[in-house]
């Protein structure tokens, strides 16, 4: 970080920006402790006697952290609550984890709408009850008017796994799976803001049980949310050393989403999901993965293989082939 | 909650406000799974078998959050990045939890200078290195300019603790004490802000090793952060159902601390500490406490005494009483 350089929205949205601030805040920080050094999201603490965890997800502490600055407060599928929720627990799912408890702290501009707040209240109240993990621990702070725009929420949650799924574990020879159709958060509030008709609702969604029930399948996984898949499947195949290739008859971006995509002009590779998984399966496991998550969406699919090599690339309907990039700089409105 | 209320500025001062607007948002997230049932900020969670934790801190995982807009940003002794950190550590500490990990969540306007966010991480390393506690897990988000006010920061923390030092363990006949002069932090920021002169810093600092070195003698203990001694003690006695008697000629509150309290009209009761605790302890110990706490810092000492009843009284130095009430409404500027 030079002298008089100012912070660029850019660097917030997901893309290479990102990745240089936060590279850049991480090696200053840098020193783990007796953490592991994972290249995950989450922290990871190793429990030292596993046996007193039976049953209670295992013997290594996940930690992780989050901050939600989204507009609109409210969009079809969730609100700013739900999302801050369901963020956290998906970190701590995608790594493996068993989440056991969340934080949630909340800023609010004076003269929100105490209705408002009791509306982000309830929706955080009914995935922690739908998935039985509870808010533990919290702060609320009131600020003077134009110190914040209406609400941040930041959560943070612990959970306790008996083996990390990093995302830095694909393999050559792996298939690529998503759990859903993708985007869907992104079709939502993007429609919203911009004043679109549409049907699609948000994903945004706990991952919880759809993960936990395929976790000793997967040997790599993530959730598309800022950056969309275009982020995310740079990032895996970046951190594994591994090239993935994806199909495009294969993907499951809904008409719709397709449409908004080219409306805005923005790449649909780079919609975030809230509620979607990505993961790599070794290929005699992947039918039996995609069977049990067809049971939560129908939509699971294999859309591609990871191989030798590197970066992500698309084989087109047409039979053309074309790089996925990281998306670069600001990428849409902060919606996630 | 009711329907068009708004969230007004006074409901996050740290007074009785703020304890509404918490005590409805807490009531609402009610269901606590196995999480111990505290009266503390952290929340407990019970780790089934303690023997791995020998040297490890004890078999309760700790978790605590914290999100801090302060103004100024850079202040005699301190910045936003210390107060952050600080402020967790000693959430945990005061519970008797060793920290082992913090999550660092920040959100940065656009157009903030690289150079200030630099100066803020290294100061959280700053803290970080000494106390030995890793930052593990992060997030950081770049908003569009007005959507934040500069810099936005969220810690949380876990810790391991054998036993949990609570705030409503205070029994009749114990003494209280305070760790150090209290307010500094107050007076730091507010002469800052509004242009006095003072040789006085913010008192900010980790409390890890002072409370470790005595906590298996604290009956209670927590820091007088939002809303002061007056908010705490309040706290303190309200949940221990006892009477805190304070003696005036006792307190460490040093003559500018009084001075700027007069000038500005705000009662030095409410004045933050961000580096200090007060405590209460059985009268056989009070002595051998004080004396391993000025190791630490001089102007240790007792300053009162649990009694039957209830509320916190003054024992003032002409020898009138006069009862210190929680603070109402807003206190002073966002300064913690």
């Amino acid at each position: 970080m030079k002298n008089n350089k100012i912070i660029e929205l850019e660097m917030g949205g997901g893309g290479k920006k990102s990745e240089e601030l936060v590279g850049n805040i991480r090696n200053i920080l840098k020193g783990q402790g007796k953490w592991e050094n994972t290249k995950d999201d989450g922290a990871v603490y190793l429990i030292p006697n596993p046996s007193p965890y039976k049953g209670e997800g295992g013997n290594k502490l996940v930690f992780t952290t989050d901050a939600f600055i989204v507009d609109p407060l409210f969009f079809p599928g969730g609100d700013i609550g739900k999302i801050a929720i369901c963020g956290t627990l998906n970190d701590l799912s995608v790594m493996g984890a068993k989440p056991i408890g969340l934080s949630l702290s909340i800023v609010i501009e004076e003269g929100f709408l105490e209705s408002d707040l009791k509306k982000i209240i309830n929706s955080i109240q009914k995935i922690s009850k739908s998935t039985g993990v509870p808010i533990v621990t919290g702060d609320t702070k009131v600020t003077e008017k134009g110190k914040i725009d209406k609400i941040e929420i930041t959560t943070s949650g612990v959970g306790l796994a008996s083996k990390i799924i990093s995302n830095d574990g694909a393999k050559a020879g792996n298939d690529i799976i998503v759990s859903g159709d993708l985007g869907e958060h992104a079709v939502a509030l993007l429609a919203k803001r911009f004043n679109y008709q549409t049907k699609i609702k948000s994903d945004c969604q706990p991952l919880i049980a759809e993960i936990q029930s395929v976790a000793k399948y997967l040997t790599s996984c993530k959730d598309p949310t800022r950056g969309g898949m275009a982020a995310v499947l740079n990032e895996m195949a970046e951190k594994s050393k591994t090239k993935f290739v994806l199909d495009e008859k294969n993907l499951p971006f809904k008409k719709e989403t397709l449409a908004i995509s080219e409306l805005l002009g923005i790449d649909f590779f780079s919609f975030p999901s809230e509620g979607r998984f990505v993961a790599t399966v070794a290929k005699k496991d992947s039918k039996k993965v995609i069977k049990i998550l067809k049971k939560y969406n129908k939509s699971a699919r294999i859309i591609g293989e990871v191989q030798n090599g590197k970066e992500v690339w698309l084989k087109t309907k047409i039979g053309a082939v074309k790089k996925i990039e990281v998306p670069r700089g600001k990428l849409i409105p902060r919606i996630c």
